[in-house]
C-alpha cells in the first residue's frame, strides 16, 4: 500500500470541503477589496528562485533538473513569482493588487503542524509607497479571518527601520542588522537569555545586547508606544521614518475599522531577509500561543533585484494550515451545511430512468442532487442517504409518477409529502 | 529579466479571472451531481507513480529526489493518486464519487497548445461496475461544458473489449492488443495507411491489418452501429460484453438527456494503457478538429494494482487548456462581468479616511469596492476607474458628506445621483 510522500497529506472529502469553504471565503474577501488573481507556475528556474533567498531558504527548496538539464525548483512562497511577473510586465497598471491561493513546498522537518506541502493565500499591493497599502493588506487579512469565523485579533506591528536604528544605536555595524533581526525574531521562542546568546554569537557585547533588548522590549498601544520609541530614536532619522510609517498605518487602521487590535511590538522582526519597512503579524484572540495566522511586510527593494524598475510593494500571507485546524478547534464548521443536499431515490427498478430524469431536472435548476448508481433497494438507498447526511430525499415511485408526483422525505423527521413534479424545484 | 520555465505560463489577471470562472462552473456542476473534492499532493513517490505507467508516461514525469534521497515525481494526471487513496482508505463509502481540479505536469515538447504545466478537472466514480457510472461521468462533463457556454457536442464511445475481440478475430496474439490500440488511436492523425504501417511494424500481416481496420471503420448512431458490431462479434463473448456496455450507456444517456450527441466509433482507443471497458471522448460541435475537450474511460483493474481490493472505477477528465482557448474563440466570455464593480473616489484629501469607511461599509454588505491608494486627484481617480472598467463610482465629497450623502456616478453615461449613505448599499 502506498502512502503520500513524507511531509505531504491527503485531504479526504469532508476535510477538503471545509478547506475549500475557507479558501472561497478568502477569495471573496480578496475580490471585495479589488484584488485580482495572478497565476504563476508551480516550478520556476533555480536562478530566479535564488535571487533573493538566503542559504536557509535555498536549502528548503525542492530542486530538480528537467530532461534538458534545466535547473528548476518548486515555489516556496508566492512573492518571488510575483516580482518576476511585475518586472517583466511593465504594462500592468499601478497599483497592481493581486492575490494568489495555492500550495507552496518547503523541505522542512515535518511535524504535526508543519508540512512540506502547505497552502498560502497572499495579497500584495505593488506600486504604492504610502503606508495606506500596508494598512489595506492587513485589513483584507482581518476581513478574510472574520469571514471564516474569527472574531478578536492581535495585530503586531513593527518597522525594520526601527530595528536597524536600534542596531546602529547599540553600536553594532549595520551589516549585522539581518543577523540581529533573526535573533530578535526568536524572542518568543527562546526568551531573552536565548536571544542574548545568539547576539553574543554574532559578536555583540553584553552591553550592546542589552541596548537592543531594551528597545525590543517596548510594546503596546500604537500612540504611546511610538511616542516612547520616537523619544529613544530622536537622533536616528531611519528609526524615525519607521515610527512615521507605523503612525500612518495606525491612523488608516481606524478608517479600516481594525485599530482596536493593533499593538506596536518592537520585538517583531519576521524571518525573511527582504523586508524594508513595516512588518506585521496577525494572531487569533485566545489562540495567541498557536502562533501567527497571517504575516507580511513591505519589500520596496525586491522588484528591482528581479530586474524590474524600483517599485514599492507590500503584502500579507494567510497561513491556511494554521487557520483550518484553529477553526476546527473553535468548532467554526459546525453550523455549516457543506454536504450534499437532495438524494433522489428510485422506489423500484422500473423507475430508475425516471429518477435520473428527476435528478437532471433538479440539477438544471441549481439543486445539487445525488442518486443511486448501485442498483440498491429503496430501503438501502434511504439508508445510504441517511448515513451520508442528506437533508431530504425525493422518492420516485411508479404510482405517484402516474399522477405526475413524487414524494419528498425529510430525512431527519422521516415525514413525507407528495409534491407535483413541476412544483418540485420550488418546493425544495 | 526572468521568464517562466520552458513550457509553463503566467496567467495575468484578466485571463486568470476567466479561467477561475470556468473552473468555478465546473466545480458547481461536479457538486450538482454529488461529487466530492479529494485533495492529494502535487508530488508522489516515484514507486507509486510507476505502478501502472508505460515507458512513454514515465519519460514524461518530472522526477526528483528530496534531500533524504527519496525518489519523487510530480503528478502527471489525477487517477494514480485517486487509486492510492482508495486503496489505503477502505472506509470510504461506495460509491466514492470524487472530483479534483488542478495542475498536472508532463515533460512534453511544448507547442502553442501543449504545455508542461496544464490543468485537468476530473470526476471519477469508484465502486460501480454498472455502465450507469460511465453514463453519469459523461453527463457531468457535458453539463460542465454547457455551463461555460458550449451547446452542441459529439460524444465518441467505444469499448476496449470490442477492440480486443477485433485483435483476436484478426488472428493477432492478445499480448499485442495494447500496441494495436495505440496504433488505432492515431487513425485521425496518421490516416489508414499510417495505421497500417504501425500495425506492420508490430508484426501484423496485411490481411490482419485490414481486418482490424474493417472493424474500426464502423461508426454511427449507437443502435445501428452496435447491431452491426454484434453481428461481426457474434462468436466473441468479450466483444459482445463490450457491445452490451455501450448499449447500456446509450440507454442511460437518454435519461441523462445526452443521447443525441452519442456516436459509437470503433476507432476510438485512447492512449492510456489502463482502460478495461468503455472509453469516451467529447468534442465541441463545430470544433471537432480542435480535438477532444474531455475524455476518459473505465479502469476496473487499476485499484487492485495499487494494492487495494478489486474495485470497478470509471472517470472523465476535462482538458482546461483546450477548453479555455475554445471559449475565447467562441467569444463566450464577452457578456461576462468578471471585473471589479464599484470604485470609491475621494473628492479631496480631507475625505480620504471617510472614503475608506464607505468602501468598508460596501465590502461588509457584499459589494466589491476598490479605492485609490496613490493619493491621486479626483480626475485621475475617475480616469483610473474608467480604464479599469468599473461600472460605477461612489464619489465621497466634503459637502455631500455633511448632509450624509455621496454621489453615485454611472461610469458609462457619466450621470451622477446623490444618494444617502444609509441607502447606498441598496442603491448599488
Amino acid at each position: 500500500m502506498f502512502q503520500p510522500a513524507r511531509g505531504t497529506r491527503d485531504f479526504l472529502p469532508e476535510e477538503m470541503m471545509r478547506r475549500n469553504w475557507v479558501l472561497d471565503r478568502f477569495r471573496e474577501a480578496f475580490e471585495a477589496y479589488g484584488y485580482e488573481p495572478l497565476g504563476t507556475p508551480a516550478f520556476e528556474s533555480w536562478e530566479m528562485l535564488s535571487v533573493k533567498s538566503g542559504e536557509d531558504i535555498l536549502n528548503q527548496i525542492y530542486y530538480f533538473r528537467d530532461k534538458s538539464d534545466r535547473e528548476l525548483g518548486l515555489r516556496f512562497e508566492w512573492t518571488a513569482s510575483l516580482c518576476r511577473v511585475v518586472s517583466s510586465h511593465r504594462e500592468l497598471p499601478r497599483p497592481f493588487k493581486r492575490y494568489a491561493i495555492g500550495p507552496v513546498w518547503r523541505y522542512e522537518r515535518p511535524s504535526e503542524s508543519r508540512f512540506r506541502e502547505f497552502w498560502q493565500a497572499d495579497v500584495d499591493v505593488v506600486g504604492v509607497a504610502d503606508p495606506i497599502a500596508d494598512a489595506e493588506v492587513i485589513a483584507v487579512a482581518v476581513d478574510c479571518l472574520r469571514r471564516v469565523g474569527f472574531e478578536g485579533f492581535l495585530i503586531r506591528l513593527n518597522d525594520r527601520r526601527i530595528l536597524e536604528a536600534a542596531v546602529e544605536q547599540a553600536g553594532l555595524p549595520p551589516e549585522r542588522s539581518l543577523d540581529v533581526f533573526r535573533a530578535v525574531d526568536k524572542l518568543s521562542k527562546i526568551g531573552e537569555e536565548g536571544v542574548k546568546e545568539e547576539l553574543a554569537r554574532i559578536g555583540a557585547t553584553k552591553e550592546e545586547s542589552e541596548d537592543i533588548l531594551k528597545i525590543t522590549d517596548l510594546r503596546g498601544e500604537p500612540g504611546a508606544t511610538l511616542e516612547k520609541t520616537r523619544e529613544i530614536m530622536k537622533s536616528l532619522p531611519v528609526g524615525l521614518s519607521g515610527c512615521d510609517a507605523l503612525s500612518a498605518i495606525a491612523g488608516y487602521a481606524a478608517a479600516f475599522g481594525i485599530e482596536a487590535y493593533m499593538v506596536v511590538d518592537l520585538s517583531l522582526a519576521r524571518g525573511l531577509d527582504y523586508y524594508t519597512g513595516p512588518v506585521y503579524e496577525i494572531y487569533a484572540e485566545g489562540f495567541e500561543d498557536h502562533g501567527s495566522i497571517a504575516g507580511g511586510g513591505r519589500y520596496d527593494e525586491l522588484i528591482e533585484l528581479f530586474g524590474g524598475e524600483a517599485t514599492p510593494a507590500t503584502g500579507i500571507s494567510l497561513g491556511v494550515e494554521r487557520i483550518v485546524p484553529l477553526l476546527e478547534k473553535k468548532e467554526a464548521f459546525k453550523g455549516l451545511d457543506l454536504g450534499p443536499s437532495v438524494y433522489v431515490a428510485a422506489a423500484s427498478d422500473s423507475v430508475r430512468a425516471k429518477a435520473i430524469e428527476v435528478a437532471q431536472m433538479l440539477r438544471r435548476s441549481g439543486v445539487a442532487a445525488d442518486l443511486d448508481l448501485m442498483g440498491r433497494s429503496l430501503t438501502r438507498q434511504l439508508d445510504y442517504a441517511n448515513r451520508k447526511g442528506f437533508k431530504r430525499a425525493v422518492i420516485v415511485g411508479e404510482r405517484e409518477l402516474r399522477e405526475g408526483c413524487v414524494a419528498v422525505r425529510n430525512m431527519e423527521t422521516a415525514e413525507q409529502r407528495t409534491v407535483r413534479l413541476e412544483e418540485l424545484t420550488v418546493h425544495l
